[in-house]
């Protein structure tokens, strides 16, 4: 199932005889084991060969040196080297730090340094609240991992993680401006994370977790919600939470059901199912204080008497499933109109698609192969989704927590409501003006969809004693 | 002796009735009460009124009004605003966080995030020292500090220092192309401090103290010292340190004296006066091992069995004053070659300055007033330095700290050396080809001195098992 794609992709410099067919036969030997050609370009030409640097996506590092080996088991050809092009654009890092004042003479630096600055810090002192209007705070959110759930691939502690973390903070400026810094904890200990955060946050006006291990990633959000005057959002939860809701509402308007009407079943339960199950009952029961929705685990339903639950898993058992179901998922999707995956690969098939609900939704976001195959999935359900780029409806962050924050450092927002995630996540449906089965989410370049998110986040914001959840 | 400075700069919008005399009446009114007009703009010039922005230098706060005053005084003169350029330009903070990546489509966002990055996570974590090659680590500096004295102005606490830090950034990036970050810790317990930037360090090349009140500097700098993998230099040390030190090698220079031969009296044992005498004791042993200072606090002479030394005092007596010499600041001075103040307003006059020895050298460096007045310094010694830049051979820290951290993050050093600290500071000294009395210490603009110190200190680095201290 799986395409070669650009985050695989290299270059191989590569000699050839020169011949009416050199470019011609490199590009079938890269083709012949499945390689992608994205690019060819010529950079010496001499009477008897040529030097070409030929770009291909592959599937994985195997693949790329089979793709290499191709090349240079063609007669008289020889690959002089092989780069990663993404190793290449990780050297040095993703972001900087740059001036936003010039430092042109001393003028300049009496201003925004020695003896000038001793002003700013002043008025701040006297002040505090001036700090949102003469310090970066204003603009300026933490990226706060302790690499201890870096995207799917484990714990690979605070080092590893800065990839993610710059990478998320170069989104950040990409798509709303906002200045995001990684911050990479070395520590794992929930209360060090706390402390270590608290200490950290007066140069910042929010705060989004990242890659925090479950549960622990609740309990470290929950306090710091407490303590912090800024918003905490945790991305692996909020994020998730509000472009599903977001992707969901589109869904729906396209089979032509109420969310107050569907049969829901959301299937994993870390930290993105539980932040969808919480949002999801938090937007039905303002419709209907009747509404519910069915969470599934690895040990089935969830439901108030199965033993050994958590913390967690007993608050989304207190809120979910009020008929007292129990049973697999396979029993859950009997009769499902919605299904929400954010768990495992492969955990049903054509069998259980077709007990569900007549015009189903199936999001099946685990990454990189999702809960059924989406192909299969669309066989039977009316509106399918996933996580992945090489099939239409992604569901990607990346449409919720650029225009989240941006909203919430405009309106200097000091915490993060429930209704502030509904309105991020209905600003992100109502993008898509026309949804059909294949276009329920924007697209992440869509240049309108932060704008959107943020100004609903500020009108939020500034209604929210109405709307407290 | 104070004169109006660009720290306290205004620009006031003013309308004035249309005459030939105009600029002339606004100017003057400005000049009659001390301030420095900087610039003159029409901003309208309608047939009855003219509407200018007139710009200028003014001592404080109540000078500035006072200006005001003078310019509302005139007849028909209306001032609509009045700007303060220092607040101005901090709206909003002083730096910002850039991609240095393009994101323009979907193949970009798969190399810088994911899927592509994971292979980075993965490469860093199989390997940890790729963390210097692929992520922002190779040329970060965290510039840390908990508010305890900053700039002169005492405990302003986290947030009313990051003006400061984020002026420092700036510095970091406009001298040495090195991004720094402003890291304001909202704790002052020694133990949290060190904890904190521990937990910080993974994403750092290295670490710059700033503005974090003595003693306690000193044991956060050495504990963290012993515990990090990355280099640790504290500004208000080593940064002065390392510029008095390279000052003192050209005022020497000057009056033609040997560092050997010199009775040098080191008045103030706080951060930057104990950094002082520990790099000259460093330097001067290294010449010769008998090579002594005299230390001068509040309470005198500094020696080994006065009452009631903390541990950082008796360090320092255990050091110096081998003669064992008590008494007051003027005793010290008798005889003194060299006098290096970093300490407190106006301690001495032109009485003690003539019992030093002839062509002394006067450092007074307490700012923004020196410990003695550098005119009448003037009339004594041979070479006089302050910390101000409205006097020749300012002693500031811009020529060292952007140059040392650019020499650490290209030779990925683990830890500082005093030997690469004297290399710093000979390398500033030595950009001055040919010193004179009032020229020891380069320009902070001059584009040279960044180059020479991280070249010094590259080279120190590489040659550090020979060079212990």
């Amino acid at each position: 199932m799986a395409v070669p794609g650009p985050g695989y992709a290299i270059t191989a410099r590569v000699e050839v005889p020169s011949s009416a067919s050199a470019a011609g036969d490199l590009t079938m030997a890269v083709g012949r084991v499945g390689g992608v050609v994205t690019a060819f370009d010529v950079v010496e030409a001499a009477t008897a060969t040529l030097v070409v640097d030929i770009s291909c996506n592959a599937l994985n590092e195997a693949h790329a040196q089979e793709i290499t080996a191709a090349l240079e088991g063609l007669p008289g050809v020889h690959v002089r080297k092989v780069s990663d092009r993404t190793f290449l654009l990780h050297l040095g890092g993703k972001i900087e730090v740059t001036s936003k004042v010039g430092l042109r003479n001393r003028d300049d630096l009496s201003r925004a340094y020695t003896p000038g600055v001793a002003r700013i810090c002043q008025a701040i002192a006297a002040n505090p609240a001036d700090a949102r209007r003469l310090t970066i705070k204003r603009n300026t959110v933490a990226v706060v991992t302790d690499g201890s759930a870096v995207l799917g691939l484990g714990n690979l502690g605070a080092a590893a993680a800065m990839p993610v973390m710059e990478g998320k903070a170069a989104l950040f400026k990409r798509f709303a401006g906002v200045d995001a810094w990684p911050v990479c904890l070395d520590t794992q200990d929930t209360e060090e994370i706390i402390r270590t955060v608290q200490i950290l946050a007066p140069a910042y006006g929010g705060i989004n977790l990242e890659d925090i291990a479950a549960p622990r990633c609740f309990e470290i959000e929950a306090r710091l919600r407490e303590l912090l005057d800024i918003p905490v959002f945790h991305d692996d939860q909020h994020g998730t939470a509000v472009v599903v809701l977001g992707a969901l509402r589109n869904a729906l308007r396209v089979v032509d059901k109420k969310l107050t009407d569907c049969k829901v079943v959301v299937c994993g339960v870390g930290a993105a199912g539980s932040a969808i199950i919480r949002l999801l009952q938090s937007g039905l029961r303002r419709e209907d204080p009747a509404g519910d929705v069915l969470a599934v685990d690895i040990d089935g339903i969830v439901h108030a008497d199965r033993p050994g639950l958590d913390d967690n898993l007993a608050s989304i058992a207190s809120m979910t499933n009020r008929s007292g179901a129990t049973g697999s998922l396979a029993d859950a999707l009997v009769g499902a109109d919605v299904f929400i995956g954010v768990s495992a690969p492969n955990l049903f098939g054509a069998d259980e698609l077709a007990t569900m609900a007549p015009d189903a939704v199936v999001f099946a976001l685990a990454n990189p192969d999702p809960e059924v195959d989406p192909a299969v999935a669309l066989q039977h359900a009316a509106v399918v989704a996933t996580g992945r780029s090489d099939y239409p409806n992604q569901i990607n962050n990346v449409l919720a927590f650029p225009g989240v924050f941006r909203g919430l450092l405009d309106a200097q927002a000091r915490d993060i409501t429930d209704a502030m995630l509904l309105a991020a996540s209905a600003a992100i449906a109502d993008v898509v003006t026309e949804p059909n089965a294949s276009f329920i989410v924007p697209s992440v370049f869509d240049a309108s969809v932060a704008p959107a998110v943020a100004e609903a986040v500020r009108a939020a914001t500034a209604k929210k004693d109405v709307a407290p959840v």
